[in-house]
């Protein structure tokens, strides 16, 4: 199995409200194939994409109840700290929860949280230690 | 904020057992910046990042508590129908649990889910609609 994923689909409870926050409100560019049932954002390598969560369960068939903590995050990194804090304000001004204000962090870089429509974590990171290539991916050695 | 998912980070509960899975069962090479606390999988143009599940909880100041549907699921798409049944195979023999085997889809493609040590989803498809880059990233137009 090659090491690759190729979308990453978050279960939204309100696809309209969850499509207008990353498209309208964050900016995000959405693909001319998305339509009522399903939203697609080409982000890099990987696309996100926005369908509703029970129809996400049914597909793969399993029951869609679940609460709490989803045991996952998604993080998206930029070059600066003052970068940092403008995404989260950005975020926060589209209607994002801020769960975390930026802070220096333990690994040596500066990070804070924010949620969105769903609670799902999105990480807000500068990481020296990791840098960004020109196509704005991270580069960890192999 | 620029389109751009930089890490996805499982949060699970046997860093031991999902390292193991992913770097053993599955084959993908781990980056050698991994340590006894976290794991890196440079996949494509983002990066899969295995972390204790309490521990992504603290580092975003929320409680860990949650169970059933985690609410997203994450894609692994291959060129063809026969490279999903491999894939899938392959994903059972490193201990996955087949949540469900592949099958001709509404959208025309083929599509099957494991889930990994944790219960987290990932469907394995074959997209005649998306065709994959050179690179294995999904096209899908702007």
């Amino acid at each position: 199995m090659e090491p690759r994923i190729t979308l990453v689909t978050l279960g939204v409870r309100d696809l309209d409200a969850s499509r207008a926050f990353y498209r309208d409100g964050l900016g995000w560019p959405m693909s001319s194939v998305s339509n009522d049932d399903v939203a697609f954002f080409r982000t890099g390598g990987v696309v996100l994409s926005l369908y509703p969560r029970h129809l996400l369960a049914d597909d793969a068939g399993v029951p869609s109840d679940g609460a709490g903590f989803p045991g996952f995050a998604l993080a998206h990194n930029v070059a600066s700290k003052d970068v940092v804090d403008e995404v989260l304000r950005t975020a926060v001004g589209a209607g994002a929860r801020l769960v975390k204000p930026a802070v220096d962090v333990f690994w040596g870089g500066y990070s804070g949280y924010f949620a969105d429509p769903d609670g799902f974590l999105w990480e807000v990171a500068w990481n020296p230690g990791f840098p960004l290539g020109p196509d704005g991916t991270m580069q960890v050695p192999d």
